[in-house]
């Protein structure tokens, strides 16, 4: 295989060295290897401003990450066979932690494979391409994965926004064998039916895995409030782990219909009732109603989805959190999650606190939650880790 | 009850409002109330500049941190029913969330108790001491946890570097009935002693049990390494859930003592073995000696315990965390933990990162714990939180 040759300039190799997948635009020697001779998605050798080869990556020159590494080693170029390896490992992974072949199973960057993601169904895929380099291995990536795993069948849920910057077209198509409109899946021993054609993003998250297992032990006998229920993933497995009472609200009418669906899969259609509506009006009409719920759960789509965003997402935040802490009954408890890579840690915890002074409450944080171990944290990589739900008695003092 | 009053300066109360129960010395307006008339483990009306009552506080004018709040409703000082009230609410989050009455019972600020530890044995208590204000209120400490709880004995385990600043003398000693030396207790289905004389601390560390529980999950059939291994927290766990074979490292020969005995306990004492030293030159002994293992747990002291050991401190998770990627067979699971406050999560994530690419490898990170429950954070004391588990898979990329 002979590959063309793409040189940093000089100390632009560190951050690769240090682990790093990501290769910037102005970080290329344009003037020794011109990004403009590279055609969108094509592959080349990294190498450093003195010459030395450090592996292989694909590049798109009309993107800001112009190239992302896809081996270290430079007799391994992205095709079916490092794909099947990468796969295998990632698989080996999720089967030594998972019951059930339910889960994430290639999550990018962190199984060493960037632009793609592949959420596994049972005997399902559901594929999501980011990037061309990734595009033009479409067929090779179906292929590999039907070696390695043969499913039934593969859905290229290709439709992400990210899909626009890399100037890809969305679609959503059938690649292998036949695929229903839902899929089903199971989640700390709860039955899930997934929209993986109408749903957002493959149709379901698995990413918030560990923070409902914690919710499900302490919900029995609880009154449970759902805010941004989706099709029910933390309201139905409380109902089915013993809460006598599960209210989820969602603004999208196909999102509630399956919370419906998915409890009664469960035999628990009669303790969960759904509210349709925007959520900041659903609590203040169950406030104004005097609804009071021992616990409440808020895990709200991404309110800060880029970093001009994060002082008025994180205002979206505090209000929300404050709102579900006043339909709290006494020593109630409130799930705070959120899913903003650019909402850290920290300023979750101070927007907890802030929104429970304001109240003239204390919240005590006694469990903290991250992204599944199908989510894998790549180290050199911050943006691989955006999951946090937050867990605390909301007291009065 | 008549108490004297303690005025802060401008805006000095206002980190007080927002959550926090910590007063520094340069806080007070000592020319309207001098700190000079309060006697150590005084308690006080703390009141804003402008003369708003805020709470009430114990104060040692000695300590750089001089007061700490223990009610924010002037109309209750810290006497015995207020001991009584919050060791209910302390207890009530405990007994909701743990099958057995084995947890930290009362964790200082988070439990609105600043400087009183309390861990729970079953039916025995030890008791930590950290400030002269509390110290003050040790027979009424002993007198409210013995009508709320009504154990068989409660030892003070009054031996805290903490407590020489705050000019306290050390000791330890029986407070009510009579405790035995060794302690048992159960954590994670696995039967422990616990030395509450002359172990570390309380004796035991209920701190990482949720790390623990996650190791747990994946020990089945595996070769474990545990470093700094106390009394077996880590590694008699992994044994008694499924690991072949468990090594366990520790400085302290008493420690090594009780890993035997807890391995024992549970009836797996044929699979336990340890290594008495320095962890250091421990782990260089098993490298040169070719040993591996499926998975390494490296839960060192606070390596960290100042601020200004912070690069330091750095620097021996550095060099620990490497040594312990080493002994790792194909594939191997690194669980890095830390204690340190002064570790932020994100560097010690950095720390793994580099750690790795230093022996060419990679690592996915699968999973992050924290302090147990019954460590509860305080969102306005960052202090509070300290705890910090990282489970890694080490790759060769």
């Amino acid at each position: 295989m002979n590959l063309t040759t793409v040189r940093l300039k000089k100390n632009a190799d560190r951050r690769i060295k240090a682990g790093h997948l990501w290769i910037y635009s102005n970080e290329i020697d344009t003037a020794a290897t011109p990004l403009t001779a590279l055609t969108p998605g094509q592959q080349a050798v990294v190498e450093s401003s003195t010459g030395k080869a450090l592996g292989i990556a694909y590049f798109n020159p009309n993107t800001l990450i112009c190239g992302r590494l896809i081996s270290r080693d430079t007799k391994h170029a992205l095709d079916a066979s490092l794909l099947v390896h990468r796969i295998k490992i990632a698989l080996s992974l999720r089967e030594r932690l998972f019951p059930e072949p339910c889960y994430r199973l290639i999550y990018g960057d962190s199984d060493n494979l960037p632009g793609l993601v592949v959420d596994r169904f049972h005997d399902y895929l559901v594929v999501q391409i980011g990037t061309i380099g990734m595009e033009l291995m479409r067929d090779e990536i179906v292929e590999a994965l039907v070696k390695v795993l043969k499913p039934t069948g593969i859905l290229l849920r290709n439709n992400g926004g990210a899909r626009t910057l890399e100037g890809l077209p969305e679609y959503i198509e059938e690649a292998y064998g036949t695929v229903p409109d839902e899929l089903p899946l199971v989640e700390n021993n709860t039955q899930f039916l997934a929209p993986v054609r109408t749903g957002q993003k493959t149709g379901w998250f698995y990413d918030h895995r560990p923070a409902r297992a914690w919710l499900n032990n302490i919900v029995k006998g609880q009154r449970v409030l759902d805010v941004f229920s989706y099709i029910g993933g933390w309201g139905v497995q409380a109902a089915n782990h013993g809460a006598s009472e599960v209210f989820c609200v969602d603004s999208s009418p196909l999102a509630l219909e399956y919370v419906h669906k998915n409890a009664e899969l469960n035999g628990v259609g009669d303790k969960v009732a759904t509210m349709e509506g925007d959520a900041f009006a659903a609590l203040k009409e169950l406030h104004t109603a005097q609804e009071r719920f021992d616990i409440v759960v808020v895990d709200p789509p991404a309110f800060i989805k880029r970093k001009k965003d994060i002082r008025n997402g994180e205002q979206a935040y505090r209000r929300i959190n404050e709102m579900a802490m006043r339909l709290l009954g006494q020593n109630g408890i409130l799930v705070s999650g959120s899913c903003s890579m650019h909402l850290q840690r920290d300023s979750l915890t101070d927007i907890l606190r802030a929104s429970a002074r304001h109240i003239d409450r204390e919240i005590q944080l006694f469990a903290e939650c991250h992204q599944g171990a199908d989510h894998p944290i790549h180290p050199a990589i911050p943006e691989t880790a955006y999951i946090k739900a937050m867990f605390g008695r909301v007291l009065r003092v």
